[in-house]
């Protein structure tokens, strides 16, 4: 029997956003790869063998499924949310490209209820029009990028989300996020703060970028920033579809 | 019994793809409400009313169901991939915010896969890092906002994804997207054409963009475009997670 790796998207952490095709792939798994708190998701069940390990070994995990797939296994990596949106897919490609042995695996992408859609769901429809996705992370990438794209994303009048906004080892840098999105787009400018979103854990904040504080924030919790369109109506808060130039700076 | 509606995403076209809270929505109501195509993938059953509509009525669509639910009625909105992203979640709500008798509906919104996410899967990763979701049509905006906002996602060094990138009714635009894209991002960037992914019709193609041409997209299109390290190993599209300054205008 021949192997393959599969990367799954769990969607937030309700198992009702979970896609019968990911339940299919795991129930045929021999292997569950993936973070501990994504891989304790996992239901345990006889021939199932789970393989957890911790933040920041992205690598080393795609590795040892590409391993266990070239020895016949059935290995699903296992992502929270969507494994292409600041998951393990990008990490699972690098590592094909390092390992010319693997280029013959059975690889499949299996899509998942991203946190920024679940947490939009939420509370209305504040990614309605043209929106950019953002990993606040500089984990991987200089902070003056962040800056750039923040600064990009506010000037074309774009709704954001954004990922990884806090952490424990970068606590000042959402700060200064704050601070930017004030500087471009105002101090009304709605601002949603959705934490672990469709779990028991699950709290959602809406305040104006005036109200706005790091601290609203951790690393469960996905940010949105409304467009200039963005409003309440009663509860809800959502984006209009139409749109001029006036949000806009050239 | 109380009415209620709820707005949910079938995801982009196959069955596996539709999430068991969107199945349970579904099963329990009375009437559906939707675009022709969206309301022909849900399954005839008695004591279910079909009310397909065309293009275009989407408020009168939202009118209608918030009609139904203050009769008692249990009404689904269904939409393509994710209610939020393009879709009728906005308009629902714009819908509600004009008429103060919808105030005390109950509302919930179900999110889906969206088109991006499952395009991007097929091919591998190519929003394996910071991304914006633009709508490509001018029929609620000017075509000098998708201008504006192309260039401001292209000097961020975003990777893209664009809905509704072409139709019959607008189809030179497309062109004029294609030609701002090579100013900004030169010829070697990777453009990935996905149709109607996951349903029978289903076909992908991944150039770059001084090989694409606007007949490539049409309005079950979606189409995805790399950053400026988004790159090919094997048959796979991904975007590293790593980047640095390098693609970025100030």
């Amino acid at each position: 029997m021949s192997g393959w790796v599969v990367v799954a998207g769990l969607g937030p952490g309700a198992e009702d956003l979970v896609t019968p095709e990911v339940r299919a792939a795991l129930d045929q798994a021999t292997d569950i790869v993936g973070y501990i708190p994504y891989v304790a998701r996992i239901a345990p069940r006889p021939g199932l063998r789970l393989h957890s390990s911790d933040n920041r070994v992205e690598l080393d995990r795609a590795r040892h499924a590409l391993e266990m797939a070239a020895q016949g296994l059935r290995v699903v990596i296992v992502s929270s949310g969507d494994p292409g949106v600041f998951a393990m897919a990008s990490a699972l490609f690098e590592q094909v490209e390092a390992s010319p042995e693997a280029a013959q695996t059975e690889i499949r992408i299996l899509p998942g209820i991203t946190a920024m859609l679940a947490a939009a769901a939420r509370v209305g429809a504040p990614l309605g029009h043209d929106f950019c996705a953002i990993n606040l992370s500089d984990n991987l990438k200089p902070f003056a990028l962040v800056e750039h794209r923040l600064r990009h994303a506010a000037r074309g009048d774009f709704a954001m989300a954004f990922y990884n906004p806090r952490s424990k080892a970068r606590p000042h840098q959402f700060a200064r996020v704050l601070d930017i999105l004030r500087e471009e787009c105002g101090p009304d400018r709605l601002i949603i703060f959705a934490r672990a979103v469709s779990t028991a854990q699950e709290a959602v904040q809406v305040v104006t970028l005036d109200q706005a504080t790091p601290e609203m924030a951790d690393m469960r919790t996905v940010v949105l920033v409304g467009n200039s369109a963005t409003r309440r109506t009663g509860d809800w808060v959502y984006t209009p579809r139409g749109a001029t130039l006036s949000g806009v700076t050239p």
